[in-house]
């Protein structure tokens, strides 16, 4: 390579447009040659594969925060349900939940209940790999599982949280992501780029019934205060945010659903610039926030401001201008600040801080689109029926499934095991035998 | 972007359609119109490139669990030796492993002992960058020496090990890999997708024999029984286990050594897809299993679940079904779950289970190939054949190695090291000083 | 796919042969196929978004490395800094950094002080999408900032220490970076592909100025003698250097700016081998020789011997065959490991060694540039030209800025929050409050 190319600097667009000369192409025509069929079709490929690669991580992301968040005697435990509600996703995933997203008739309610198969007969015609879509799919449904495994820790049984995982990935979740991403009723109306709802708040819904179902872990509430139970490492709390931080790029990224155009590779370029700023606009927030309101800087509330952020900027990644992400994260990183204690009012025990980070700036997220999609049909008051749909029915459905397994085999550890931790209860081991006092 | 083609939907397929007309190709043409050769040549060296970033980073994986898995008296020495091992594995296989690979005639035993050079002169003859293929290589030799440094953990000296690494990195791997990758004697007959034997069972055969050369750690089967030894971090054994599945993608899914044509990025994707419900698989097995077994779940086996599952894929990712990969997988986890104790019972002391894990799933993964790969020559036989030819050859050269590296220099720390741990006295420092009791 | 196409060999070239055959180029004309426009804008814009993911995943290497090598007692405030530094570089290189390093006149000294704002009106004639050009350059800022963290933990107050990152991320680098990558007064005579010294260097010098303005860790050489603090945690700080070295591929390799073309890919690849291959020489060099000199490996030498490898080589990570590469690595080993002592003598209190690995690492790697890169104008005295104006640039500033920030808002935390650690007195919590002894 010669010295002018190896530079970074604005005025390489010089030598790239001397390569593109150089390679014959039409410099005086309107349009820039197009790629070709294959060449669309692998991009848009790649996409969904680097984007479900890096989401695929946040449940190592969401593995740590969640590890560092809890007490010691429940760390082994809460890494177990991680690393099995990711595979109980995959395997619903694949029986039935990708056709109850996509197997529905247009403006349509429910999908089919048939296992996946991966359909490659019309491959141009479709324009990616199905496996591709399918892994992008399936790493989603995860995350909103992940959600749930936060707010229930250190009290919560093992197989009746495995058992709603399954019903929350199999069944609930894709019923309402078909509404919209499968091209159902609510479709045509209510714009959810990303997730905010259908991903995070619906993660977070499912958490909210099962915290009310569960109740607090024992001591958080006791004598009418709020007696703070800190997390075992907040080193792994951190590396487990920069993880979903990370992730989030392929999140929101991938969502563009395409790559082989000029137009996409621009918007995904948009998209991660929106999603990191958002992200420093609710850590900045929350960082300044907890200072001015506690004097004192909170880390965790700083790290839920990132999260925050970031889940209030994935409903519509594309159209804000760089300054209003920031501002949409930063009401993230609001939200968060004033939410944890507020659950904490009403003595909702959210062990991670899911419910602020996901629901609460999910719906925020949500609601704000209107300001910056002005698309037809996308007005505040849809985007609130979507909301309100979609909330309603995943919580009611997520609270009588919690209070049919509390009621045939029961959700909640004993006292004397959530005293001792799961760790040994469930287990029979200890997350760090070494260290911990208790 | 107009709304329509925001949104994750089946229907966007429409969109994507649209699309490629727009771009004037052909739609009645039956084939599409192919990638220029510059594309082609760069998705495959980009599916190289990004794949061996991933894989290189299982390294951190394999550290991370392997850390988790010992005593907190031995983590900054297996942090090390990880470390170390993946730099000395770089350099041998530059210097000649690389060319003992692929240096080699068509059919024949051994490449050559000469040291890489990248040759660039007939790029698109070639198909990819030559770098971009080395590096993939590499980073796929570093993988079966990580194998090796966590079961032999806890009592190996540090120098021993790492010339012990050298000539695996540089000599042994290479050698058999030549056998089937290089073009070798088995090449014909025998198939290893993404290396179940070559690469995992290579590794676990090393560490067997290290094993056996170094015996148990002291305590570990005193007075007849097994005394569990247990880990230091679950935490971070977990992490390993996450970042171990999220490298796999690049494992299998760069295997496929091409991306630039629709078949090419159709079975990356299903390989994706395989690969990731192997694993699930066999996380899910494990988890059933050791509950019914134990009525307990237990967490070291579900991780080890997942790699088992995870290897046992690797030799056929891509002509499965999905429903036979996780069948591939869950087989996978059923192996981890019996031989953990089986090699207990035997005395042979693995401090991660990497034995089960990586040998004898690996071993599993090969021989069931010819199920769903029905090319010529593909039979059970064969696939035994090179099974045992290239265990036998590992064992056997890794096993004259240890001895004489114990007859020279001494493998094994004195049990007064031992007692106290190889960080103070290999190290001289502790990787816990503020925590462990010792 | 044919069992042929799945087997890792060098012989596949001749599959890919086959297949380009088949689609119909003209095997006899000279130059291959070149990228249609868009697909090269797609690449362009891809290495952008690749590499930065995995830039910005070195702020949680950072992180992970920083709170390994602190004690226990300031692992949360560390997270915090790196969480919040990482946040306002993102809105510095917004607000102002961007525009100040691009929007400087040919051979000028200084940029713009105007907020970035994305331009894609000509978007081929770029060659690229702006925001992922932004993207890029955003996390190369944050690097640098990420250095003064580590330099600095310990003893530094919050907030401070933010403001100082602001304006090093916003003012300081941008500065300098204008002058050469921006097309300034440097630009014509001096290399520095990745940021040897753009990046690592200014980092370097700007943790040199705080550390002496801000003394070293009190106990840190009482009676004359250096009393090591050990850190908390080897294993984090093993985990923090792999992903510094992962995120290291794409910080040169996305240094390259460009894709599309054949020599493009060819040039990734060879700066990914390039960049391992310098990592594996430091590490084995600072093994050896901590070996050699005190009859036991130093772990926190060792990593230090990575990351000085890998900033050794950034300066020019294309030129070099692999043995230069490893031999420009090993150099970066043996600064590294003279280096910390020296500072120690020097009663310069380096909490990480970041001054030995990416100050005089990034003065090494930029000096021998020339050996490699016989371009006209790159000469020995040209390197040490610019090493010197913007090691004095950066260096001075930075120290007014310290020095200003002591005399009004004050840098050091008291005597008494030491002792008790900045966890307690900043945060109001504790990193691991079950574990540590204090």
């Amino acid at each position: 390579m010669g010295y002018n190319m190896t530079k970074k600097t604005a005025f390489a667009a010089a030598s790239f447009a001397a390569v593109l000369v150089s390679t014959a192409m039409a410099q005086d025509a309107p349009a820039p040659a197009a790629a070709s069929d294959t060449a669309v079709f692998v991009f848009n490929t790649v996409l969904f594969l680097i984007s479900g690669m890096v989401v695929m991580f946040m449940a190592a992301g969401f593995c740590m925060l969640e590890a560092g968040l809890v007490r010691s005697k429940n760390a082994a435990t809460i890494c177990l349900k991680n690393i099995a509600l990711f595979s109980v996703a995959g395997l619903m995933v694949y029986l039935v939940g990708y056709n109850l997203i996509y197997g529905i008739e247009e403006g349509g309610f429910i999908g089919s209940f048939t296992p996946w198969g991966a359909d490659d007969s019309d491959p141009i015609g479709v324009g990616y790999a199905a496996s591709s879509d399918w892994y992008f799919q399936m790493v989603f449904v995860a995350t909103a599982a992940s959600i749930v495994s936060g707010t229930l820790a250190e009290r919560i049984k093992l197989f009746p949280f495995l058992i709603f995982v399954a019903l929350l990935t199999g069944i609930i979740y894709p019923i309402q992501a078909g509404w919209v991403w499968g091209g159902g009723w609510l479709d045509a109306t209510f714009d959810d780029f990303a997730g905010s709802t259908l991903v995070h708040s619906t993660g977070g819904w499912a958490a909210l019934a099962g915290a009310i179902v569960l109740g607090a872990r024992s001591g958080k509430y006791e004598g009418g205060k709020v007696h703070p139970l800190p997390g075992s490492s907040l080193p792994l709390a951190t590396l487990g945010t920069f993880i979903l931080w990370l992730g989030w790029f392929g999140f929101n990224g991938g969502s563009q659903l395409a790559l082989g155009t000029i137009d996409d590779a621009v918007s995904v370029a948009k998209i991660f610039v929106n999603t990191n700023m958002a992200a420093c606009g609710g850590v900045v927030t929350a960082l300044v926030l907890t200072q001015l309101l506690y004097k004192k800087v909170d880390l965790t509330i700083v790290l839920n401001g990132a999260i925050g952020g970031l889940v209030s900027i994935t409903a519509e990644p594309l159209n804000p201008a760089v300054w209003q992400a920031i501002l949409i994260g930063s009401v993230g990183g609001v939200i968060v600040t004033f939410a944890v204690p507020f659950l904490d009012k009403m003595k909702i025990d959210d062990v991670v801080g899911a419910i602020p980070a996901h629901l609460f700036c999910g719906i925020w997220g949500t609601l704000i689109v209107p300001l910056t999609n002005k698309s037809d049909g996308i007005t505040y008051l849809n985007q609130l029926v979507g909301v309100v749909a979609i909330g309603a029915f995943v919580f009611v459905v997520s609270l009588a499934a919690w209070y049919l397994l509390k009621f045939t085999l029961g959700v909640r550890a004993t006292a004397d095991q959530e005293r001792v931790g799961l760790d040994k209860t469930e287990l029979g081991l200890e997350a760090y035998p070494e260290f911990a006092s208790g």
